[in-house]
């Protein structure tokens, strides 16, 4: 990156017709150089389509944020609603708005973080168009491809389900605290914290595993990209159940509780956001073999109810949470 | 729209949540609810997939363009690109990125419009996006299907060939000069043109003529959106040929033609842009049956050729087309 002269060209210096031609050379030859792309899915397959729309100042900042790493995060939140509806990366669009005085270089680190991610777990830029914008944004349309029996859906959470997350909450929230300078730097989990932040992991690996144990069953999950307390409300809301958290059995890395304490802790784990794990609604005995499977740090943290509340139990003290506290792009 | 006191409220009052959950009432309720649409396909056709975005002060201005012509025009642009790839519409992502001191008036009229469009030519907006920013932007990616042998695609243009235009070119540019004050309002044409211009159709309808006309048979064809003289030069380029364009030949509107000259029109006509007709490379045989059974404004304007220039001809005059000459978005 950068060491091309080319590279410090802006897009006003190239021109459209260039930049499209350059940023077609990220997609495979096959399905360029028409106004749309052809692809032809697998026989008795579905298709889960999922959009998400992110905007400079808003979800991302070159502060805290290098472009490799939007471009990573754009995608990795795309992937991460496919792992969420139990589908398989196949196909994204990038729709870029950009001032021209952005740098190719910009652009090439974005689509450098956007490639990594799709090497890492499947899928091809197969579209996409560049428009000129006095803010730079970038819609991400993905596609995946799913069994129609595998489908995983945000309504089928049943009174009884055990909840189960995928992995450590709080940790994506920390790593922004650190680069925004809100805790110190320290040397236990700081830059695993920024990773967090920076390059999620979308929990496709688990697919596989929750297959095999959950053959023929109909499972609610979503992804903890909005908080894992919004995550928790959407799938009750969408089932007609309630919940009881275990506060105490909600992942946090041991080293952040360490830095800021339980309770902050707590609420970041909670309300924080970005952490991109799966939140899921299993009966009990496969939630306790699936996070058996999957090892710390997934782990069973409450349960659905029929009391359409959902509370967080921290010791003796409960708390109602409040349906409309889930993370807001409009404050 | 603006009849309910509730319209008058901004995303602002409204909040994200309750956004969303409106915005999902213009989709079909099978689709909505989770983090992505699941959509199966008829067995045996491949997918179109196609991505545009408009962005507020570039490519649409409150000052010429009602919130519900935006929408028709944002559906129509994308649904021009199904058609230039031989694609039936399916399904439409919306990705919306707005200033939060936006009314629920202004976006229902932009979904409106949008859906007035799909109700005409098919298709359903089954996911997308909302999300805040100071510069409203519209990305919308839509989905179409097709028989494989039935996939129209630029680098098939062979030496030749006819060149088939389905209808009038500048009168988009004519609706938009009427607009901006450059020229002034007449009762010929002027409200064909403003409709021209705010409402386009997208020419899905020539379809199931030219795959009659064309079974088995290698098609290459484009959309006129970026104008007519770039669509020629890049069915040219993907194909490795040239063309020779009769200006004469090129159908534009005959009041248009009377208000402001030969001249003016024709470059209109030519480089204006957003005239969303199909451009389509036929033996010369098929073309005349072709715009005979479309009939007129559909016409002839010029023929393939080995010689890799683009030429337009005008009387004994020839001027070769510079191929960057295209609409830019970045000037």
């Amino acid at each position: 990156m950068g060491e091309s002269p080319l590279m410090n060209a802006t897009i006003a210096d190239w021109g459209e017709h260039r930049l499209l031609a350059w940023l077609q050379t990220f997609s495979p030859a096959a399905v360029v150089g028409d106004d749309g792309a052809v692809l032809t899915p697998e026989p008795g397959r579905s298709l889960v389509i999922t959009t998400d729309v992110l905007v400079a100042g808003v979800h991302f900042s070159d502060a805290t944020t290098p472009p490799d790493a939007v471009g990573w995060r754009a995608m990795a939140a795309n992937l991460s609603d496919l792992a969420a509806m139990g589908a398989t990366p196949w196909a994204v669009t990038v729709g870029l708005s950009l001032p021209p005085h952005t740098k190719i270089a910009w652009i090439e680190a974005l689509y450098g973080g956007m490639q990594r991610c799709l090497d890492r777990y499947g899928g091809a830029i197969v579209g996409g168009d560049v428009t000129r914008s006095p803010t730079p944004t970038i819609a991400i349309t993905a596609f995946g491809q799913v069994a129609p029996a595998q489908v995983l859906r945000r309504r089928e959470a049943r009174v009884g389900d055990a909840i189960v997350v995928t992995g450590y909450h709080g940790s994506a929230r920390a790593g922004l605290a650190l680069l925004l300078g809100e805790i110190g730097r320290s040397d236990e989990g700081g830059n695993r914290w920024i990773a967090a932040h920076q390059y999620p992991q979308p929990r496709l690996d688990v697919l596989p595993e929750l297959q095999k144990l959950t053959i023929g069953a109909k499972i609610a999950a979503m992804d903890s990209s909005d908080g894992l307390a919004d995550a928790v409300v959407q799938l009750c809301r969408a089932s007609g159940v309630g919940a009881v958290i275990e506060a105490a059995q909600i992942p946090i890395d041991p080293d952040l509780m360490a830095i800021i304490g339980p309770e902050q802790a707590g609420q970041w784990a909670l309300y924080g956001g970005e952490d991109f794990e799966l939140v899921l609604c299993l009966r009990p005995k496969v939630a306790a073999q699936f996070v058996e499977q999957l090892g710390p740090p997934a782990a069973i943290i409450g349960r659905i109810t029929a009391d359409p509340e959902v509370v967080i139990r921290a010791g003796h003290q409960t708390h109602s949470l409040d349906q409309a506290q889930g993370f807001q792009h409009f404050p």
